[in-house]
């Protein structure tokens, strides 16, 4: 299992997040055999765990106890399962979105099974998540869930709105990235921290934390799509371009390249030419504007490690900054 | 307004269904101008009302008081506005795997707006009715939503997997759609008669007549895509046929009709022919099979109204029985 630090799970919450997947996997059976069948091929799917590590982490950062003291009891494994159900959820319908093919280096859901079975496989796993949370005795964690579920659907249709703008501004693309993904990744850091105690600023300011590593996140995430390499990255990659919507490099590049760059990525964009995705790389990955997207995310990363500021020094502290910073120089 | 009794709202629930439609639009509404068209849209899909009103009108049976004085709070209006919104969120992902063109005399979302656009409201209405769910006091409506929305899936998925499979047999059927569709009817009643007092004999009562309505609603709903018209039921029809789904008039018919007209029915729904489904309609309007289903859910509708006779005798307890022997004469 690789959290987001690189490839080591930290060993402070290696045996919480053993106990999470045995939650995910007890929470999920099904006495249906091809339900089941779907649901083990979800497994699959589940490799950097960042947003249970978060929930995790954040439970301890602010238990202001050394590390060998420090413990997490049945809520924060319930909250970490929820999230990352969630998390998996929206994968699978972007997914179908996308028209993906790969996903973990593995076949996508919609296509070894269809986009029909895909939609209502990524239905369960929302159902499960809410059904899971609502285990807890408190509502507080269901209602902020769902909040989160809320904006996380409108910054998708946001993003499927405004396939095929080639005007989108920067401001756009930045609400719909803390939307889609530093939301969740924010209630992740929130949650995790509210179920250990109610130091509201200490919850502030891991909630910040997880805003920003959430927009640095995508915008790597982004910036793969065109510069990475399906084999290192070990998804369908390209499909931003593919599918009209605008990321971070190409707002950049149409607002600041020379007219005539401007003119081919516009006019690769709306090209129906098969290797239009190529050319469209091939342009970007020289171009200044990738590193642009590059250095915003780092900046993001700076702001959330200055969040933590207000946090006693701990060891899932400094795993926190060591994650944040691992964003930027992630390959996959 | 029109519940499932005919044309009319009963007027004991009227002030109470408009403060659920109330309710309902204003979870639901968004600053984002393109997801508030979405959602209008949305709202024409509504007509019916059987989940709230099965909701309310439970309240009340289980209230042992007379009609003037009974009385609801909060709780069953959110109660009803979110079974509601769970129903509508199926549709729409129904609609999408359906194909489906027509809904309530209108466009369908995916077919004005796309298959994306149509995925990601269902999401939205989804993660809105657990939103809502957990703004109650107690977890406990939230957990058994939880639970019902897993079964919902499940039965969809299981439909899903039996599409093509023209050995379906009858028991199997019945499975699918208690979970599919009868098993949200029944936590409407469950619901609503727990949202009021816990006497535990009216609660699985007010159930099991909840079990038995919408087993009985699904069977007409599935005789009325074959022998239905699309200017009375107002949605696409013929898709189960279109779609490989077999319903309980297709089942009865491979498994009672003389050899040479099976043998029809299987190469009418293995064809690729463009009028394969009007000559499946054909086929099977003239049956035995379509009484033989209309048969089963009045048996049904019987079993309902037999369930409610521990409950005392009121105007709810009327209305409820009558919205019962409604289905099986409806004709949309």
């Amino acid at each position: 299992m690789a959290v987001a630090t690189g490839n080591i799970t930290p060993p402070c919450i290696e045996t919480y997040l053993t106990d999470v997947n045995r939650l995910f996997e007890q929470e999920l059976r099904s006495v249906l055999p091809h339900v089941q069948q779907l649901i083990s091929h979800v497994g699959k799917f589940r490799g950097k765990m960042l947003r249970p590590s978060l929930v995790l982490l954040s439970g301890l950062a602010v238990q202001n106890k050394p590390a060998e003291s420090a413990q997490l009891g049945r809520t924060h494994i319930v909250l970490a399962a929820v999230v990352e159900m969630v998390h998996v959820a929206t994968l699978v319908h972007d997914d179908v979105l996308d028209s993906a093919e790969i996903r973990r280096r593995g076949a996508t859901i919609n296509h070894l099974h269809g986009n029909e079975a895909a939609v209502l496989l990524g239905d369960l796993l929302i159902s499960h998540a809410f059904h899971l949370c609502s285990s807890l005795e408190s509502q507080s964690a269901s209602r902020l869930i769902g909040h989160t579920t809320n904006i996380v659907c409108e910054g998708e249709l946001t993003q499927n709105h405004n396939r095929g703008n080639w005007k989108l501004d920067e401001e756009t693309y930045l609400d719909i990235i803390y939307r889609k993904t530093a939301s969740l990744i924010e209630t992740s850091c929130r949650l995790g921290a509210a179920g250990t105690n109610q130091d509201k600023r200490q919850i502030d300011a891991l909630a910040l934390y997880g805003r920003h590593v959430g927009m640095a996140f995508q915008i790597i995430d982004d910036v793969l799509d065109i510069a990475g390499t399906q084999k290192t990255v070990g998804k369908s990659l390209g499909t931003d371009i593919d599918k009209g919507k605008l990321t971070l490099p190409m707002i950049h590049f149409l607002s600041t390249a020379a007219p005539t760059h401007r003119e081919l990525l516009m006019s690769l964009l709306e090209s129906s030419e098969a290797d239009r995705v190529e050319h469209v790389r091939q342009l970007l990955i020289p171009s200044a504007s990738m590193n642009y997207a590059r250095r915003r995310a780092g900046q993001m990363v700076e702001d959330a490690v200055a969040a933590l500021a207000v946090l006693p020094e701990s060891q899932a502290k400094q795993i926190l900054i060591d994650m944040a910073r691992f964003i930027t120089v992630r390959q996959s």
